[in-house]
């Protein structure tokens, strides 16, 4: 071992995990490589669980940020007015909002993703006057209490030490076979015998990354946001993971033509991989009194340097166009690979650029991220019993790059259908 | 107005507070100074809420993170290894920890105060199988759920929407004339037909920011920790505002002789105001699953470097002793104030860099604030009513700076004895 | 308006209900009838919402209760021993439990079915360890905050005034067309990610009273069973309402083959209608600490004495069977109804003598139910909308009583036909 | 051991308790005396804990009940009018309510101790749109989770199996020495910065007797009104078990002077020990919609029948002076075994009938009961560590059969004393 992952082991808290899956020490990062203190390249299909969608350190933000702070300019802001929070203000309403044709107020509730859902927690429940919040079987929001409460993941919900409260699970998408999921949440809704409450939002991914790459169908998701319009619900987007282009739109939920009450960005949004987050809100709902919700770090200039520079890729579709494009030969690889080695027993789930491939075998998953490792690939598992394979690329990989990762991770489910499965 | 403040009015959420106490675009700064974009310079005795100690923009911290920068080293990178994180780590314990003969795991918690809080609160409560936390009157802690819960502010607390559950609330020192609180506090302790059940944990903060500087006495501190022991309680203690140097030592407790069992920290920790936080925990408590709290930003390596490059200001006891003779100006100059203006019915609070005037005259504080903002100094004002206005001049500040500081607030408050105090 | 009617509508509560459907004075009752001051005779088809199975003052419990009391025999004793407790505990373990091979424990909870049910949550919560309880769509359990978390109607719960929480709401049988609702709920449980922890305990009426008269088939029962075994869940039937032979055996569940973990019991089981509960407890369950729940009136002796007497209807099977026949007469009547009058869009529901029929034209069931007081019938309606009347007669009620008020509801329905029937 | 208490140990659950205490089975009981079914006679200084104020088995109150019986008056009548029912209305605000100058809408809420509480928390709530209660150290007010949720014995709250909510707990009079616990409480209110909300309510008891006969001063009773008043809180007094005269006067807060908003009214109200209970309510405050709370046996028409021949007892001043004299009896007798026995260190607590002597030697108490009992005295032990010995006279008994009580306690005492103390 070496001496650094000494201190790692030594000093830093059992909680860690990452670590314990890609034991070597970073050094250095570029584009959709890393490379470790022993100068072994790595390709990177994680993206820092989708914080890194522009690969690392890309030039043109690098060069943005180091010009930035050697002009000495404002760092941490809290909510001060700042140059740099004003042009990122101004660049995401033209770039992204108009375009869209949405017209939504932008928050700044902490640079976290649990922020962002926190904030959307609470402002629907002040704007409603209800309680209760419904998500959905296997969603993900967060791991402070309030976005936990909207967790699926039972080992993660028992951290908590507590009951969590006022809020309901729905079953998402294809959660029971050959049944309308929302035809049972309506059911809940119209029947005043059912025992759940009208909640003052409901909260959905519209792919679920850490539940185990559950893509809802883009009719489903219309047919939720018809669902909130006629209980007078608020539809709560956590784009967090999905979103800034991971699905392959910069808004995860733009084809299924939806148009959120509330919206919870972080991840890539600064496009650095430095900590930012937002929440986006109907103008009529934004009745927060001032420092009603906050947290020290809101005003990340950095990030709003970085997050300003990263909308360059979304000026015009070329850049969407390139993710479709590469998407194609992602799918079909990990289609052949499915038909390929039928021992798996696996499935493609995911959209654009935020796929897996589900397997039966149980541990089998596990042990083909681990062989992707050792073969200088990086990418995680999800789903409750760890049962995917996530590729999360960077959305700007070359081919090259693509390739080679696929390559391995076919080679990787080869040499362990090659050895028996045991587990 | 100008075109960025317009922006930010038109765009930004209505939640936003600080700039409407500080109406002006700021560009730049540089340790105690800040600049708008008109060019007029302001003197920072705000210091980012206590997440600028070191000023803004520390020139040695700055040449580090844009060295790192620009050598493409890991940005993000969960809870993967770096080298950045093993350099902060080992720094941290060597510089901060060993010789305060203190033995804590570290853990990422995600990079803002209120992470480090939640997480502290969910390992308590892991640890002892029990549900309840004890805080305290005036208590800030965060504002997520978890945070939310223990802070007592009813404006703040109100904004969750739901109860806030799981929680009871102490007096803390000198809450109630010629009472020891501590007494109460163990009353219902030691009564098993009090209603209050044994809690998970206790915790506080050594000196009360956001609450209205109410510093707690060294000996309460103790009977606290004492209390906790005789209980089996496990004592947090959240140096989030207090900690990195602010009431005169590294960590706030430390002339009290505390050993907490949890610390939280955050805000001055990057020591250049990027998002950073971390928990601290009694090896024995460590008992976390891998990954049961987690965060996307809980590798955040720019803060990995500046932390380390800030932890130079504690290899000897040099910066300790700066800040204590600074500290004896700030207060001979307040109670100066305090003395020659009675009309202020003011009384001074605090401990070391973290202090203020409170002043029983209904609206006194802020119109005090507003006027130093007119005439160049950046201050905030606190309390349940904002009866204190607070002064966070950065620890590093030179006696002219800090001189120059307290002339502007001695004017600000004779300007409004002068003219006649109404509301 | 009488004297007495106007007393009762200025000094009792506005909570008062039944007064309003049934508004005249009543004075004295026998078996199936029940008398006004004015003499006016009326057919109980209500029997106190289902407390008076026997019907009223039954001659053999009341020649037992007045000898009791004339004897100076203990009336009140909290949980003393006293001989009439004695007598009913090997009396109820003789002729109901022995005979049909079930094993429990009997705890008196104090004398409501509201504390029946919350000593049955408490109990499992405290044997499992775990907080959650899974109830169902339309379920009534009571109204006391712990047995309202588990019941269904909106208008009672928000009664509450604060949020209702440890529990969980699962479709009962029938809840969505052509849907199997187990599978629904099982898919929770088995899935780690579905944000639905294992309960302490699920908690179910075999016919739900209050939430419309909804009879679950007695292999979803079966089922719902094996489920409960396969997680190591408790299964609580609530066997107030749908107890002591008002579906057709001594025990709701008995025909659907189950053996409950815990049974609530009350309404009916004094026999005489004085207040009376109790909580049977599967043997390896019962361990309260002496006292760990409680009440004043858990030891009302008259209760002993009359639901000691009323055990005599249950020596043998002569009292089943007349209810089995007499139930057919109810349902031909019924269907009858249903048949001949399409305009009600009628549905007939229930089991034995807990019947109603559910009309889809709003407001139908309340005029019928009107109409028929008017025409000297008590009969009262339920369901989230109160869509069905609902037929509770005595099931000792002779064949004349029941032809008699089966016509009365006929007549009622077709008076309202005739009438046309608007909103 | 007998066939009976066989039954009993066999077939009744472990929560059973006073059986422990008093090992023997009972079956005739009259006025202040009881016997076993060996013959033995016992005096009753236990009084159904307070449900049997009148005695056992009063020949008034039994003749109208059993002429009530044998007429077949209504027994069981839900909420529909009843003659009894509106006897016991009429009689009730006659002689009780308008002779004090009260004002009250009565609610039958289910005929028990928690019934009424729980009923006078919804109400709260509802009425003020806030959900906490604050409730007193060592207050009791029910076994169900509302009441429960303001109960103060930790055993007890344990035995919920969930956190208890929404509720705060404050020092009741004399919890800290030398200090006004309601000055503590008022500074918690009047501070927005102190984590308590403004409740809803304050519940209440004058007399604390499960919580150790804390009797609290009459100007701490009446300072409690005035806070509430001033901060618009209301103020629910539990007289369950101290009213119907245990205190010395019918409701016992009158000497106080106060007028509550809510009152819970159970025990000994029906006057014959069946199970009885009435919530009284501010008539503005009466905002009830119908049915929202209810409970099968809310119309006990045994009771109303009995509860109106009780109030025989204060159609004058004659029984309130009865009371007064022979409290004196009980107080002078207990100061004198405090003041002969100095070994027990015994301290005389409480008011009127609801009196008892708390020792500081561990376990004394429970043994002084145990004597007696053995001696013939039934008395039970109250407080936290039952640390008290309790003594509930009937209010009816005569002098000859108080003194003859008395002089078993004292004797129980000094066999204690004359053996050495030990545990």
């Amino acid at each position: 071992m070496t001496q650094d992952m000494k201190v790692i082991e030594t000093l830093e808290s059992e909680v860690r995990s990452y670590v314990r899956s890609f034991p070597t020490v970073f050094t250095k990062a570029k584009g959709y490589k890393m490379w470790d203190k022993a100068g072994k390249e790595y390709i990177d299909f994680f993206s820092g669980a989708g914080a890194l969608n522009y690969g690392h350190n890309d030039p043109k933000m690098k060069e943005k940020l180091v010009e930035y702070i050697m002009s000495d300019g404002i760092t941490h802001s809290l909510d001060m007015a700042s140059t740099a929070k004003a042009e990122f203000l101004n660049t995401f309403n033209e770039v992204i909002l108009k375009p869209r044709n949405l017209d939504y107020k932008i928050m700044f509730p902490g640079p976290t993703g649990t922020n962002t859902v926190e904030s959307a927690l609470k402002l629907a429940r002040k704007v409603t006057g209800r309680t209760d919040i419904i998500s959905f079987t296997n969603g993900f929001h967060g791991m402070t209490i309030g976005s936990l409460s909207v967790t699926g993941n039972a080992m993660k919900r028992k951290g908590a030490g507590i009951p969590l409260q006022n809020t309901v699970t729905m079953p998402y998408d294809n959660y029971v076979d050959d049944h309308d999921t929302l035809e049972y949440l309506e059911r809940f809704l119209e029947d005043s015998g059912s025992g759940v409450d009208i909640p003052a939002a409901i909260i959905a991914e519209t792919v679920q990354g850490e539940g185990g790459i559950n893509a809802a169908r883009f009719e489903w998701l219309k047919k939720l946001e018809q669902i909130c319009k006629r209980w007078d619900i608020l539809l709560i987007i956590d784009d967090v993971q999905a979103g800034v282009g991971r699905t392959g739109t910069f808004f995860s939920f733009e084809p299924a033509g939806l148009k959120p009450d509330i919206v919870c960005m972080s991840k890539s949004l600064s496009g650095y991989g430095i900590p930012f987050a937002i929440t986006l809100i109907r103008p009529d709902l934004d009745i927060w009194t001032p420092g009603e919700h906050n947290g020290t770090f809101r005003g990340n200039n950095h990030a709003f340097v970085t997050a300003t520079a990263s909308l360059d890729y979304w000026k015009d579709d070329t850049f969407e166009k390139e993710i479709k494009e590469k998407s194609q030969i992602i799918y079909e690889s990990l289609e052949k690979i499915v038909k390929n080695y039928p021992e798996i027993k696996g499935e493609v789930r995911g959209r654009g650029f935020m796929v897996g491939i589900a397997s039966e075998v149980e541990g089998l998953s596990d042990k083909v991220a681990a062989k992707a490792f050792e073969l200088g690939l990086i990418m995680e598992t999800s789903g409750p019993k760890d049962e995917v394979f996530k590729l999360f690329p960077p959305l700007n990989i070359d081919e090259e790059g693509l390739k080679k990762g696929l390559a391995i991770i076919e080679e990787s489910v080869k040499s362990l259908v090659k050895e028996p499965i045991t587990n």
